[in-house]
């Protein structure tokens, strides 16, 4: 009698379930549903506008796609809910739930609808940058030994800042909090009851390291005195290890999802490092590449290095035993769709739909026939800012090697070696570090569709890369943890082996592109430090000037 | 009873004769012929093909215009021939002809139809890069007096380099050659049957200056010894002065016109140095811009001062009695007709289809509407090389500041800054030198047509711009220098007095604007020396790395 497991992805604007024959690794029926409210940059839904750079989601959102795409999937796989033996979340991070005392986000309240911080915060919530500046200043001053975990910087992205901007801007909020509770987390007591902390988002979003756990109140009271104690209380501090069993689903979570009372459920992860289990790429030098509008890094060592300018680096942080870095580059799927909306001229458009394709397809059969050089483009792709290695959003992006004669596809294939680089410049600085990047497989919706992009990215880093044999890394991923916690495997690492799937396909490095781009690669690297580094802070100041404006 | 002139006017596709009141200056008839065989760059008539670099022309397009304009004015008007008492060219340069001993172009001769050195060599012929270098390193070698009023270095575009290129590649032509003329040198032959040099010709193109002549046949011979003599049998070495009359009508003349023997003919200008007549801007820190595809700029100074990296300085080059000094960038309506055929989305299109507007139209309302720094970029106007103050033809274009948000009329924008830019550069040189740039004029297609372009220029320069009142200020230049050869005026200056036209209109600075393009200035300057002064050499290698692909 087969046996499966669901695995349920919240990304950024929708969540999709997964139903997987846990034995086979067998993908047997998805289900995805858009988030009612989506991301919420302009206005509350009673109408209230919200500041700039403010992200916030609607919890209720998370509970329709719990319910829609779990309904689905049974229904459509005809499998019978008693075999579904284990179930498991992966979440975007840190997306964080103001709740009361009975987990309720305190947005449900009728007093707190027109409240913007009794909302989610989704990831990319950007209001509290003066918090994150104030944070990494003051670990920087008192030589916090867990800041060069976390590449030296505290992102605005993460718990903490958060938090601190609830305090600041409405400590009434912030006293009603009874918890602040990653999505991932809140989700997975709903479903088993228990609050459950894990490496995975301790680590990466709330500053806990295997070494010295979570910082010491006294760094919390040195920042704000009202924070005291916030470990334990509004915060979890209990960190489990990811090959825990979360629980079993309770009467709550079987009525919302139509599956029986005492499924296994796994403990939470962040969406993208599901893509580790879900790609088998668990073992020292597995270098995880996800790759669409943005790109994410995920490396494995055996060894606790230190590497500068990149996200975090977490012990245990998705295999026990082993420390996962991460790093990222902050647009990569954007810039070619920023270009190819602004920057096409119609002729190309009209020839586009004379030959029924599209105009990234268009772009992409020009450039192909260019060889490395031949346009006398070399980009920086900062258009969005540099995240690693020099975590800077005020950098910006820059064309460079312009002429008369510069075509269209042109630009496109140099801002596309643009980013092949900047993936480059951070392998670079693992390998600097002393890491050895021994394998590298890429996941996400440019590796499977892209050859030119994928060929590019081998030529310029001279290796192989393998594309993940999976459209659904994310849910296969959080399925292949509720596989563990159901015991269908004795731990993870025999999942992975047991579930592996073929590579989609694997790109080799050409050995006469790979020559011009070591030059090429040269030239981006002396503008990457020249602009970079403090060289010429112009691109920061103009940012600044248009700031002021 | 009114007495008239005609000046005519032959540019790089086009001819144009305008017929003007000697008196009154009033421009009562024009018109215009298209060269039949345009630019030659591809292939010659019989079709055989040309290599890169090359831009031929045919003399008989030049007949051919000088028949039917000067027909068709004298037509249109309805003025009697008698009436027309002086006649004058401009012309392209260096623009150069080889001819026999009858003063024929050896084109014409059955024999050389299939050879490209024997016909026109157009002034921006690029063929004699090699040639140029070699004048240069010898020149400097030499440590040759004249070499610092050349900018440092020889163009090219100039007579020597062509001619020494004709006689690497074909020794016969080179030999069979009784001449090589100067196309408005030509011309004025054709129509007065004297050969006549002057410092304009020879100044700004073949390496005569005030105070030293000619280069010394022994750097002739040092160059290659075929060269010894060439002054004084191959190009002429008797230079006049500009006030000079070169002669009257012949009936050969007469005949090719349809005016009378004997109508005095003025010696031949460089077309864009006949602005300077044209728009009375013949005193001591006078600056005449000429704004097009490319740009010009010509400053009067008393002083005999040297401007490295400026095209060139020549004693009474213009004006007897002043030194007239010649910059330029290599592309301004190319960079924005680039920008528009390869950089605006269709939806631009269509918004300015929708209007009944041109594109460039559309672009300008929307970037009017942009505060100076408001889109965080910095461009460098280099699409076509750097002609002053670099003299690099392998430096490029950049743009810097790009986000996902840039939109296309914040680019054009920025190009158009990048270019007032390189002007101030311009101008800053000048002054840094010692020039004093007293007053601004600015002549050509876009200075009437651009609002915004020429209020950006006068924010950028800080100083009042004013616009010429007349669309065909070669042509009148030249008509100009006619009215002096036929002595209704007793020199240049008195002609230019009588026959100035009220300004179009003048710009004025907007000190807001001002102070942010102070700051926006620095950035570019910046740029400028780190790409343009050997900082960083990535222009010109990624330039050598395309051209060995």
């Amino acid at each position: 009698m087969s046996k499966y497991v669901i695995g349920i992805d919240f990304g950024t604007l929708s969540g999709r379930a997964l139903l997987m024959d846990a034995k086979s690794g067998k993908e047997i029926a998805e289900s995805t549903l858009e988030y009612a409210h989506g991301v919420m940059d302009v206005s509350l839904p009673s109408g209230k506008k919200l500041p700039p750079n403010y992200a916030l989601q609607h919890p209720a959102d998370y509970l329709e796609v719990l319910q829609s795409t779990v309904h689905n999937v049974v229904k459509a796989s005809g499998v019978n809910p008693a075999d579904i033996v284990g179930f498991g979340v992966d979440f975007t991070s840190c997306t964080l739930i103001p709740v009361d005392e009975n987990m309720q986000p305190l947005c449900f309240k009728e007093k707190y609808k027109d409240e913007p911080h009794a909302y989610v915060k989704l990831w990319k919530h950007h209001g509290a940058q003066p918090e994150a500046d104030e944070i990494t200043a003051l670990a920087k001053a008192r030589n916090e030994k867990w800041l060069p975990y976390f590449g030296g910087r505290i992102s605005s992205e993460w718990v903490l800042p958060k938090i601190l901007e609830v305090l600041h801007d409405t400590p009434d909020i912030y006293q009603e909090a009874y918890r602040f509770m990653e999505a991932g987390e809140w989700m997975t007591y709903l479903l088993c009851g228990n609050e459950v902390h894990n490496p995975n988002l301790a680590g990466f979003k709330n500053l806990w390291t295997k070494e010295y756990g979570f910082p010491s109140n006294d760094y919390f009271v040195a920042l704000d005195p009202r924070l005291s104690g916030i470990m334990g209380t509004k915060l979890g501090d209990r960190v489990g290890k990811m090959s825990d069993v979360a629980g079993k689903m309770t009467e709550q979570g079987a009525s919302l999802t139509g599956l029986l009372v005492g499924t296994a459920i796994s403990t939470p992860i962040i969406d993208a490092h599901s893509a580790i289990p879900a790609l088998n790429m668990i073992h020292d030098g597995d270098m995880t590449m996800t790759i669409g509008t943005s790109s994410g890094y995920l490396l494995n060592t055996k060894e606790n290095i230190s590497v500068d300018g990149i996200c975090a680096t977490v012990g245990d942080g998705v295999v026990d035993g082993l420390y996962v870095h991460e790093a990222g580059q902050s647009a990569v799927g954007d810039i070619f769709a920023w270009f190819t909306n602004n920057c096409i001229p119609e002729s190309y458009e009209k020839e586009a739909q004379e030959k029924g394709v599209s105009i990234h397809k268009l772009l992409r059969e020009k450039a192909k026939m260019l060889r490395p050089g031949e346009s006398g483009l070399v980009a920086l792709d900062w258009h969005n800012g540099n995240r690693s290695i020099l975590d800077n959003g005020d950098l910006s992006g820059l064309i460079l090697g312009l002429t008369l004669q510069t075509r269209p596809e042109e630009i496109y294939r140099a801002l596309i070696e643009s980013v092949a680089f900047g993936t480059k410049v951070i392998f670079g600085r693992f390998e600097e570090c002393g890491a050895v990047i021994k394998n590298v497989c890429a996941a996400g919706g440019i590796a499977q569709k892209d050859e030119m992009m994928m060929q590019i990215y081998a030529d310029v880093l001279n290796r192989p890369i393998r594309i993940a044999g999976t459209k659904q890394a994310c849910a296969r991923g959080a399925a292949l943890m509720a596989t563990v916690a159901a015991g269908c495997y004795s731990d993870l690492n025999e999942a992975c082996d047991a579930l592996a799937l073929p590579d989609y396909c694997v790109y080799y490095p050409n050995e006469e592109n790979r020559e011009a781009y070591e030059k090429l690669f040269a030239e981006y690297k002396t503008l990457h430090d020249y602009f970079g580094t403090g060289v010429n802070r112009v691109m920061e100041r103009l940012t600044e000037m248009k700031r002021q404006i």
